[in-house]
């Protein structure tokens, strides 16, 4: 029998008329022929309920509670979901993130995931019944400590249950259609993508797309996993996103680009008047990583002849901004630069598709899109597939529908183009 | 280092100021030179407000997926209250039911703790840290199932913990002062017990007094654990319930009677007309008990010689009585009996004393005191250290009244006689 892997978000489970109705939906499932896994996320607004709770208790809780306080909303959710889809006529057992053999490292509040070992599930999928995972949640290996995923956690959940299933699927359900060629919030004629390769969706999930959490498209890029990205709230198909071919084979031609990404959640820090000698950079990254900051991007203007000093810029998570700018106070005599430069109204805007490997012209196309659109540009980064750039707050907008309308993204633009081919 | 088991319950647990009071208690409790090993209940009306959810989705939600929801309320206030420690300065360490090894029967919803094994709580000891053990909740033998204990179950958790670990005590907190001569609601004058003996304690407790869940009190005397009932909310001694000898030896005299008890809870079944052969009750009670239902007191008629026809009376909890009465039909013809009586307009009143024993005058007091204030009784139960009588519920409150004062309990009426004999 084909497995379906689904997973559910706390949009989707917000009160009990929507945990009966996506039990509906997975009772569907279980009929039409398939053995049926949920992943589930909390309820609703409960995570957030949980950490309010934790702050009125304790400013700093200790991560290995919190973890601890935090599973308890997924375990309401795994139960009430397997009570309705009981309440519909079939049988279901939930299962906790330990129970469904969910191993993971020991850091608590971003722990990965290192095995899966479903025995239960699959001795429960034996017996007839449906599924019921708790997302988001697992247990270390060797200490046997509850561990949390990370906020978006129940998508790889579901994606590394999937793959340790051989499931046909993963389905992701949320309160969209699909993945879009930009946010509709911002760009109202934004489309919906039908098919989009890993690496794509890798990238637009790393530029601020809030579709699907970052690291569930990197495992199912790693296990080969098709996911299926589409609303609980509708029965329209969604996106595809998966490197196998498509219904079409290869015939069909791709779209260059897949879409357009904004992110307003980093900040910039500028490290002004820096010696221009060898080392003094890797200095500056030393100090901010060991202080566990991810940085972005990175530019270093050329050195000015006659100073003999330079200027580094970097971005961050705002978030890890009070830390990075301390992490550099502490070394800025040793290393003997100027100032500390700190700046939270920036945006970053992400062009990406893997069709611009071949289309030298993309970024003329792009450039000259923000330039019309009168966007200044203070930053640039690109990989094979992927143009970003840092511009101000206050424009990112402006520039994300430039840009979109400028590589005919636009629905009202010409039919969408289905995607089909491997070449990608 | 001797050890402390303490439980706190729903109402001491409330909010987040009682959690950080609860917390400031178990650090003063570890400061004073303790391990400390706390089980505590779900946060106030959180029992009530899961149960909600549950019958939202389901009417007839399955007891397997009730339990997977019921323990996620304990599960949110051990993490709150080992954060709330460890905002104090001290570390705790927060287990699940199942990860402190209470193991149990696979009853869901009213399983029982056939063994804890204890290893990673005298682990956690080992190091220091304070533990907080999720009450209400275990894992089930074999299958590895969550199940609960069923309501007020966190105290028998609290006293299989302490047994498992060889506690010097088991401190039970709740929100009154510790047990009392009888409820302070109906008898104003009530005076808080002492010490009390264990088997006093569960006649009192299955007699329907509900500061102790019954099952606890026979887990205590089986492991003989002394416990401590007190208030959460004041620093006053509360009421021992032990075996062993009290501060003063045997030399002071116990008191004859320990307190009135009264239960709201029941009702009464008549099974009128029964014919006057061999096996006819028989037949009754085996269909009752078949049907799941726990009977508490039985009388039978003297049959009238005229007609060989008896009629038999028991009573049962309230919420069994339609399963009683309609396992009752299925058997009429067979039985040939005339009618089936159902009452729920019942009172219980309770007597208990281990001192009654040996004082033959306690019955004639104890009648006397009901006749003058006017209770008819209906049905009389007794064992050796206990009198229950069954009254109108409307005259339950003045039974008990009239019975505490007839014994000397009033608190206005002497001062409290201290418990401190073993003899009994």
């Amino acid at each position: 029998m084909p497995i379906v892997v689904q997973k559910y978000g706390g949009s989707s489970l917000a009160d009990a008329e929507s945990i009966k109705r996506v039990a509906r939906r997975i009772a569907d499932t279980k009929k039409t022929g398939n053995d049926v896994v949920v992943a589930v996320s909390a309820m609703g607004d409960t995570t957030d309920e949980l950490l309010d709770l934790a702050q009125e208790v304790s400013p700093v809780p200790p991560p290995r509670e919190l973890d601890m306080l935090m599973t308890a909303g997924e375990r309401i959710s795994m139960a009430l979901v397997a009570m309705a889809i009981s309440d519909l006529g079939y049988s279901a057992r939930s299962f906790t993130g330990s129970q469904a053999g969910v191993i993971t490292d020991g850091v608590h509040g971003k722990a990965k995931i290192i095995d899966v070992t479903p025995g239960r599930i699959t001795e429960a999928l034996g017996k007839g019944h449906i599924v019921i995972v708790a997302g988001f949640q697992g247990v270390s290996q060797g200490t046997k400590e509850i561990t949390t995923l990370g906020r978006g956690g129940t998508d790889t959940t579901a994606v590394a249950l999937a793959a340790a299933l051989r499931a046909d699927v993963c389905e992701i359900y949320t309160d969209v259609d699909g993945v879009f060629t930009a946010d509709p919030r911002i760009v109202p004629s934004a489309r919906k993508i039908e098919r989009i390769t890993n690496e794509e969706m890798l990238e637009l999930a790393a530029s601020g797309s809030k579709v699907l959490h970052l690291r569930s498209v990197e495992y199912a890029r790693r296990f080969d996993i098709p996911i299926h990205v589409r609303s609980s709230f509708s029965q329209k198909t969604g996106t595809i996103v998966t490197d196998q071919p498509g219904p079409e084979g290869d015939a069909v031609e791709a779209p260059i680009i897949a879409g357009v990404a904004h992110d307003r959640s980093e900040a910039k820090v500028t490290v002004v008047g820096v010696p221009d000698r060898t080392g003094m950079a890797a200095q500056i990254f030393e100090a901010v990583t060991l202080a566990q900051i991810n940085i972005d991007m990175i530019v270093q203007n050329v050195s000015a002849t006659d100073t003999g000093l330079t200027d580094i810029s970097f971005t961050l998570p705002k978030a890890d901004g009070p830390a990075a700018v301390e992490s550099l106070q502490r070394i800025q005599d040793e290393v003997g630069f100027t100032a500390i430069q700190y700046d939270d109204q920036i945006g970053k805007l992400s062009l990406v598709g893997a069709g611009m490997r071949s289309n030298p012209g993309v970024s003329a196309t792009f450039f000259k899109a923000l330039a019309n659109a009168g966007v200044n540009i203070e930053m640039i980064s690109t990989s094979e597939i992927r143009i970003s750039v840092i511009t101000r707050d206050d424009l990112l907008d402006d520039a994300v529908r430039a840009v979109h309308t400028a590589f005919g993204l636009d629905s009202s633009e010409g039919e969408a183009v289905v995607y089909g081919g491997t070449g990608r």
